[in-house]
């Protein structure tokens, strides 16, 4: 694992002990994935390397048989952790500001007699920004499962169908494949359904010369594949095929200058240009894409307010659309990662 | 929906505004849900009861669409929120403490020049706490697709057959039956796997005379069921028999002492006392249960730390256990509503 980043970031910054308390990160830090609920299970880190995770006492033997070597502090619903440890001080104190609660904050700075606060976030990013090697392999099968699960979805596709029943098809397939969880939740979405970018499928029913578009996900082995697809049932207006083709040249273009040391803020741009230049600027509201990892929305955020550049092991999304209500809403997106020399697109499914 | 709630208290406290945080409570007073992932998702309710929502800008019709009436502030990725509303102070702050992130925190008291916070998570449990006959009958039905789902399961049971490929099996029945999402992760375990109490299902193949847990819920309109049952594929060992007959009674007793004014903390010392009393104290490491509403945890916490009586309108599990390690894991799981006089059993499958 890569402990060595976060006992560095100590060091160097003379901050005495890491609070981490995202579910993911514990995972990647300790091979031990868990859901808390509002439970407190956190991982405490210290300057010299001392690592105790703090969970359930339910868990304790769990978290031990997933590897995890370090001390481990299980407590009962009915105990507080906190008094399980030996009083111990940690002036100053790295945590997770964007996902401690306030109330949990004031747990710690008692419990610690924390007096000084320091951020640990962007050193988190930091180390999951970059995949390894082993950790791509696994993004790449997710994704291919990811297109298995379009191709499911357009095989089911005929006059009549609802949006739901598509939906249950590409899920139980993909049940049958062995993966039991979707990485978010399953979008199919018929004709001017699609111009909501997050719209819920519902019970309407797919008629003749519409577009669909889907939006899905696998977990393999805890990786996250994220692709859409938007396909036409029959032939679509001239007007939908107009969109349809902006946004895929939108997609290509800006998937096209990915590669080490390019600007994250150019590859939105480039897509952003090419829809406004076409006269739909307005009805592509969101960021281009982002980071891919153990969580389907992870750094780097790929947007113009986004400075840094690529790096060789990011993996990211590329999914411009346009959504004009009432006629149309297209949307297409591939899972990239960044290599030495360039990208390799992880999702294969046809465009 | 119970806005009334939130301005009393603001106005009882002398709070200048509240921000509400958590997607079910904003789901709650909004009719929209939404899951924001990392970006911007709040309701601010001032004290004379005026009410703005912060989302993506995307998200901006849908959430009219859901019915809300108040204000909406939609937000470009590249966009703060707080950049394009006008300036106002609110000195004191209502706040999730529970939920609200330290880096959000810090955002929110900048923008609105805040002085002093005040927590607004009880208010908040105490309105939800209580549930509405609509929302009974919403959580009855999740009960019934519960015991369905319990039912395909026991259907699949056969010898050498995997916890995986009976957990497909539950998962595609309720997609059949219109369910699209469980509110957990659904657990089968067979014989001593059972004995951890958040096992993960695997590749365990079935073999003959073992014991099968099933624990499981669904999401019905929003609201959660969550079912728990221990059944013998075969004939079970006569310590098995002894530890699931303990673990019955103690589910029973329990139940049997629920009405409005009984101690929420007694309903979980009679379970612990009848397991206790058998000599598997050590081996029952949880609270007896957990309310139950749109979120599959939430209050009352039905354990011994809990020093509040029973009120009409609650809803809550029961659900004794006993783990003993390379032995069995049994453990029988009911959702419950507090009635004027009593108490109704939601959860239907047979014991």
């Amino acid at each position: 694992m890569n402990h060595n980043e976060i006992t560095t970031f100590l060091n160097d910054n003379n901050v005495d002990a890491a609070w981490i308390t995202t579910p993911l990160n514990i995972f990647y830090l300790t091979g031990y994935l868990s859901e808390p609920h509002e439970r407190l299970f956190s991982l405490l880190i210290t300057k010299d390397g001392e690592e105790t995770l703090f969970c359930p006492k339910m868990e304790v033997e769990e978290a031990k048989n997933a590897g995890f070597k370090g001390n481990i502090v299980g407590y009962l619903d009915t105990e507080s952790a906190f008094d399980l440890i030996e009083q111990r001080d940690y002036a100053t104190f790295a945590i997770e500001a964007e996902h401690l609660s306030v109330k949990r904050l004031r747990e710690v700075e008692q419990a610690f007699n924390v007096q000084q606060i320091e951020d640990i976030d962007q050193v988190l990013k930091d180390v999951r920004n970059v995949k390894t090697d082993e950790e791509i392999e696994l993004l790449h099968e997710a994704a291919k499962y990811a297109d298995l699960a379009i191709q499911a979805g357009v095989e089911k596709l005929a006059e009549g169908v609802t949006e739901i029943e598509v939906l249950n098809h590409i899920e139980t397939t993909m049940k049958q494949h062995g993966i039991s969880k979707m990485s978010f939740d399953t979008m199919v979405l018929f004709g001017d359904h699609a111009a909501a970018p997050h719209g819920t499928p519902g019970d309407r029913q797919l008629k003749n010369n519409e577009f669909v578009l889907f939006d899905l996900g696998v977990i393999y082995k805890g990786y996250c594949s994220d692709i859409t697809r938007t396909v036409a049932f029959g032939t679509p207006t001239d007007k939908a095929k107009e969109i349809y083709n902006i946004v895929l040249e939108a997609n290509k273009q800006a998937i096209s200058i990915i590669k080490p040391g390019a600007k994250i803020s150019e590859c939105d741009k480039v897509a952003r240009d090419i829809i406004s230049n076409a006269g739909f600027g307005e009805y592509f509201p969101h960021r281009l894409g982002h980071g891919l990892g153990l969580s389907v929305h992870e750094f780097p955020d790929i947007s113009s307010a986004n400075k840094d550049e690529f790096k060789p092991g990011m993996v990211l999304t590329v999914e411009p659309g346009i959504y004009v209500p009432g006629v149309a809403g297209v949307r297409i997106e591939d899972d990239i990662v960044v290599t030495e020399d360039g990208h390799r697109i992880l999702t294969g499914y046809q465009k």
